[in-house]
Formats: structure tokens, C-alpha cells, sequence
């Protein structure tokens, strides 16, 4: 196993910890999958990321590269696969790093952990993490792909409109008369 | 103006310059308002977060609360108003920070950056940064709110199952019988 993305193990576990809350398996993963992605690419472009699962993989890149959710720089497409991809963000040219089913073989806590075959609260998460960290980044297979850059950023040229419903500012659009929380097109709360 | 969660204003400055990449103006006010949500809640709760934007809150949220994306204590609603809902995570009971127009006439570098009614590059950037710093908390307002907790967390009761097309592990639902990419429903790449 090797450092990831210049840290020592254990280094970066701290780091985990700390913005995580817990050494979760899949960002000690996720490490491994960064620090190959930096191996990888191309020296000096400019790099967006999009993670395939909201679970734990966004955290390695927040932490790991300078992209986050709110600079825009990170974004992700809940599709549930284990995969990252790096591209350039004028390009689109990039890579796609993924946990590779056919290599988890050799390390059957990874792959009990994987595919859920076990309860959580029956796995030995000591002996998952050292599966993990010996594995390192050999679980893992690279493709290359082409993100799509859409041209018309449409964010940027939307004009911040006060709802007539709520009195808040909000992205208005063709057609979108309030916001999406007046409108009822989301509702995740109600007032008391 | 005040300090934010316990550190000084050029303390925050510096974490979310190294985090974000540069000294965002909503990052700052996002501050303020996480600043404010900790002394409005009460002590030892469980607290969950959802913020209304993409922009620049998220990132607020991941520095100084324990909660990230990753770790799924915070989550995003694709609204596009500032603001951030803190809510308990058994009771759904909580409070909702805006940025509150009303209170932005007595702060003219706030009002234009946030109704975006000059260019971004006429904007005095520190002109702005010393209004929002000037401002602190009092641009910000507070609703009680009950966000709906979902009962049944669909995702944790998921089979991980290997889709037959392009061989990776997905989290297999009713009905689903290849991943989100494999079955057209979300493209955002191609291999080449």
C-alpha cells in the first residue's frame, strides 16, 4: 500500500476523522482513487470532478483536491456506482476511476463490504480496513471518457427575481412565476 | 460584527480560502448564519442540515459544522434561495436562516452582489467584503420549521447488484434492472 496523495495513512485517516466524522471504508477508498487520478492526469490542466455516488466519495475529493460542492467544481450524479471521474473542464477529456468488482477477489472483507453481503454490524471493520489499505489502489480500473460541457451555462444567466409568494430571492426562469418552494415543485419542510 | 463559531473573521477567511479556493461573499455570510443557527438551537441536539443552494452554503455548512455531503448530514434541495434549514434528525423540528431582502437596504454592496444587478467585474469586491463583515448576522432572519423525515430510507435497504451491462455494482430497485448510465437515464459521459 502506498500514501495517498502524499500522506502517510495515517495522516490522511486523521484528516478523515476530522471533516468525516468516521473512518469510513469508502473514503480511505476514495483516497486511493484520487491519489491514482493525480498520477494519471496530465500535469497542469484544469480539473471538475463528478462523483457516480453521494456516499462518502465526495468527501476524498473535497478533501484531497481543490474542488468542492460549493465552488461548483464538484458535482454529482446519483447513479450509485462506485466511480469518480476527472475531466478537463474545457475539454472534457478525463478519466473515470472505478472499484473494480473482478480485482476485489483477493480481498473478500472489501468485497463482503461491497456488496452488502454481511450486516454491518457483523463485519470486522478492523479487518475491512486493513483489507482495504492492502489492496491500495489495485482494486481499482481507470476508463477513458468525454463529459459533456454544456455550453449554455444556463446558471449564470438566470436573473435573481424576488418570489411574490415568499418574499425571497430566487433564480427565475421562463415560466417559473415563484420559486420552487411557493410553486410546490419541492417541498422538504413546513413552517410552524 | 461579530466572530464566527468561535474564530475571528480573518481565521475564517483563511479556512475558506483554502477549502473554497477564494473568499466567496456567500461563503461568508453562509458563515454568519451557521454562526447564528448555533446559538439559536438548542444545546446537544442531533442536528441534520439542508441547504436551498449549491452555492457556496454547502461549503459554509462542511467547514464548521460535523456535517458534509459525504456523510449525508447535509443535503442539498435544488432550490436556489440562501438559506439553510438545521433540523433535528428524530423530530424533523428545526430552524430555516435567510438572507432577508428587507434587511439588505442598509447594506448597497450586499444588495447589488445578491440581486446581481451590476456585472460581477464592476463590483467592488472589498467594498462588498467589508459591508458583509459590517452587516454580520443582522441581514439574516429565522423561521421555525418541521422538515418531513423520511421514515422509510429507501437507500439503506438497497441490494447492491452487479448491472449486467457494464458490470459495476449499482444499488438494484424494483423495476431497475441495469444502473442509471446503462439504461439511459442519466448520461454524462462517453468512453473513448
Amino acid at each position: 500500500m502506498s500514501d495517498i496523495c502524499g500522506m502517510k495513512y495515517d495522516e490522511y485517516v486523521k484528516l478523515v476523522t476530522d471533516f468525516h466524522g468516521t473512518v469510513a471504508p469508502g473514503l480511505i477508498i476514495g483516497g486511493y482513487m484520487v491519489d491514482m487520478a493525480y498520477k494519471k492526469l496530465p500535469k497542469g490542466g484544469l480539473y471538475d470532478v463528478v462523483c457516480e455516488s453521494v456516499k462518502c466519495l465526495p468527501d476524498a475529493v473535497q478533501l484531497l483536491t481543490p474542488c468542492t460542492i460549493g465552488n461548483g467544481w464538484l458535482k454529482i450524479e446519483k447513479i450509485g456506482r462506485f466511480a469518480i471521474t476527472f475531466y478537463d473542464k474545457y475539454t472534457g477529456e478525463g478519466i473515470r476511476l472505478y472499484l473494480d468488482n473482478e480485482k476485489l477477489k483477493d480481498y473478500p472483507p472489501v468485497q463482503e463490504w461491497f456488496f452488502r453481503t454481511k450486516p454491518k454490524h457483523d463485519q470486522d471493520s478492523e479487518a475491512l480496513l486493513r483489507s482495504i489499505k492492502e489492496a491500495g489502489s489495485s482494486i481499482i480500473s481507470v476508463q477513458k471518457v468525454l463529459v459533456e460541457i454544456k455550453k449554455d451555462n444556463k446558471e449564470k444567466h438566470t436573473i435573481a427575481s424576488v418570489c411574490p409568494v415568499c418574499g425571497e430571492s430566487y433564480p427565475f426562469r421562463e415560466g417559473k412565476d415563484m420559486c420552487k418552494v411557493c410553486s410546490g415543485e419541492i417541498k422538504y419542510y413546513s413552517k410552524i
